[in-house]
């Protein structure tokens, strides 16, 4: 190995990761998984540009988001950014290309995101987010089909038990009502809730001037989280008109999820108020047992597209793929099927051809190897068989434990009964 | 439609490209065939990261690719850059990661590139790229499968008739031999040669000192095009041994893939001689009629893993998916199976589900259309049936032609004879 002066061209930069062999194939397995499901549901797939316009990307992100993108110059001076989402390039085409076409639309993506982010546990700034995007429809259906699509990507993963934790942004927003928050403020309060700390909300509510049955239904949200007692609660808490119909669409979903069977992933938890600056609707993250964060999160987003053109209703959500990787419990098969030792004869193209044909991974050797020494290299790559032409019509096949000698028409029909 | 002050937020940079509806099903149909043809000649997926350090991806660059990268800070000050191909970040992966597997290893990727260029048909600045790399076999068996790999791969992809020119840039640089040409030198004559411009080829042998045999024989490589025959000149006009040796090279690697039944793709063409900068034996594009550029292109590199590690001899290539979507005849077919009636009966979710079970793509209407409403949204998205649910026993099951009425059992039947 040579000597090298510049370690900085061996290296990857920090938070990327190169996949290859199981985990390679583990990706490749979930996104297909992922893909069929989205399909399977009605969902049709958008790709969107990698970078845009950091303008575009910027719309209605957080200052954090913003913070994290990757901006570089193009030749004409403008600023670009890789995107750290899916959803806005989504709203910005939908918006500017798709605006007369027949509602709804349904969409799905794959496809990598990029954040700037500090080091932590399973975070990369490099990663793959799948995920829908339903538009045009505002209603409770459509609201519990998303939740519902999320429910049958992570069962179609086979990642184990799982929740969806399920809130209603417009809630808390009716009760804020005209107390018009900051951005910060906003936060401040978001995450006063979801760290269910009563004595930092009950003092960012003084000082931000909320009192009364207002100041009382806040302070009780944190414990507005469990199964159908939580609408009758939040029904009861509701300090006008407005809430009392979040809370009624509320309802509706999870009453239509729970027709569709769905009840035991659901816990209803008003809460979830993460990104208010952003959702108008419902929200739901996925948690699933062994994973520190959460799995998948989406909600309904009405005011985002208008940025954009067409004020269309929008409800959607996001998975990571990553993260799905460390809990999956699929069997990634990625060994070749057979190795078959390089030979001339045309009856043994044509017994690889017929193999791959029917979908079986099949190397041929390049390396001249012969006898134990192929043998050998099979069991090494896992593969299942290794195959010797002893003339253009007898073979050997030896797998793990034996080596048989067989005919053409015979090892044909064998390798015919293999399936993938 | 509110006014935009600023048009930038709604617009994408220039040679990028969103893709929906019948393109993106297209284009992730390719994915799907391209993915499966390498899976089956033994190929493992490798996902490397979109972007990485500058140096590394610049290792081996020709000027003009070095120019065309895209190239931002972090915020540690290092110059990073997206990839521009895929076969540098391969060669580093395997360099630093993968040096002491057993050979050979088989890598397929399936990854955007970024390259800023200049305005041309068919040309973005963001594309997406198939290929593999076959590493640790140094064979004409190895130069040979994968020559295999991309008619394979081509074939899959139903694009009609199509060509591969096969060369051996190892021919040109044995017979230019001991004349150290600059970088700048190199290309020129590639571009004399591929012109089949005589009289720029003779001035510029002139002037770089080649004379005598060598000079014959470098003005005659725009001729050495065609079949078995070019061999023989080849080998005649060959000024020294290890110009000999590269020809025989060839010529196994021609007759190995005659042997597999491929002589009608290829034609062997020693003016391929294009990135000798980079390339060490044989190369070959692949062109198809209606396309004004080659669709796939690769050969042998044997100098560029030795940068990142081990010294390792490899040969692979890369196919565009973005051209190859303006040639391909597959029939893709984006619409949904069935569109249906939202329904809160169990037998209907149940039979909602059993369809999706089994492939199909259902629609379940989320905007409460009813009869007509919902049959002429079916059509006017494609769909083979509209099914409305008359009670939880008794179905309407209407298609463009006509509407039936039918019992659960019947068109549970019906369903499980709808394939995918």
């Amino acid at each position: 190995m040579p000597h090298f002066e510049n370690q900085l061209v061996r290296q990857l930069p920090y938070g990327l990761a190169d996949l290859f062999f199981e985990q390679a194939a583990a990706k490749t397995e979930l996104e297909r998984i992922l893909q069929a499901t989205f399909r399977q549901w009605g969902y049709g797939r958008i790709i969107p540009p990698t970078f845009q316009y950091y303008e575009t990307l910027a719309t209605q992100a957080s200052p954090q988001l913003k913070e994290e993108m990757y901006r570089f110059f193009d030749r004409e001076g403008h600023i670009l950014a890789l995107r750290p989402d899916m959803t806005v390039p989504t709203a910005r085409l939908v918006g500017t290309k798709l605006y007369d076409q027949t509602l709804p639309l349904r969409f799905y993506y794959l496809g990598n995101v990029f954040r700037y982010e500090e080091p932590q546990a399973g975070r990369r700034r490099e990663f793959t987010q799948a995920g829908i995007e339903l538009i045009g429809a505002a209603t409770p259906e459509a609201d519990a089909e998303v939740v519902a699509v999320a429910i049958a990507a992570l069962e179609a993963m086979n990642i184990g038990r799982f929740q969806i934790n399920l809130g209603q942004v417009a809630f808390l927003a009716a009760i804020l009502g005209d107390a018009r928050l900051s951005q910060g403020d906003l936060r401040r309060l978001e995450r006063a809730i979801e760290r269910k700390n009563d004595v930092e909300l009950q003092t960012m509510l003084e000082e931000l001037g909320v009192a009364g049955d207002a100041a009382c239904a806040i302070r009780a949200i944190p414990r507005l989280c469990g199964d159908q007692d939580v609408l009758r609660d939040a029904q009861r808490l509701a300090t006008n008109r407005t809430a009392r119909l979040a809370v009624d669409h509320l309802g509706r979903v999870y009453h239509l999820l729970c027709t569709k069977g769905l009840a035991e992933h659901i816990t209803l938890d008003l809460g979830e108020v993460r990104g208010m600056g952003y959702y108008t609707g419902i929200t739901f993250h996925g948690y699933v047992a062994g994973l520190g964060s959460y799995i998948c999160g989406g909600g309904r987003y009405d005011g985002l597209i208008a940025h954009f053109g067409a004020d269309l209703p929008a409800v959607g959500f996001a998975l990571g793929v990553e993260r799905s990787m460390l809990v999956t419990r699929l069997d990634v098969d990625f060994a070749p099927d057979m190795v078959m030792q390089a030979c001339e004869h045309q009856t043994c193209g044509a017994l690889v051809a017929m193999a791959r044909s029917r979908g079986l991974s099949v190397e041929v050797d390049v390396l001249g190897r012969r006898g134990k020494e192929l043998v050998a290299y099979a069991r090494g790559r896992g593969a299942r068989q290794a195959i010797f032409c002893r003339d253009a019509s007898t073979y050997t096949v030896a797998d793990a434990h034996a080596s048989r000698r067989m005919g053409l028409p015979e090892l044909q029909e064998e390798i015919a009964s293999w399936n993938r």
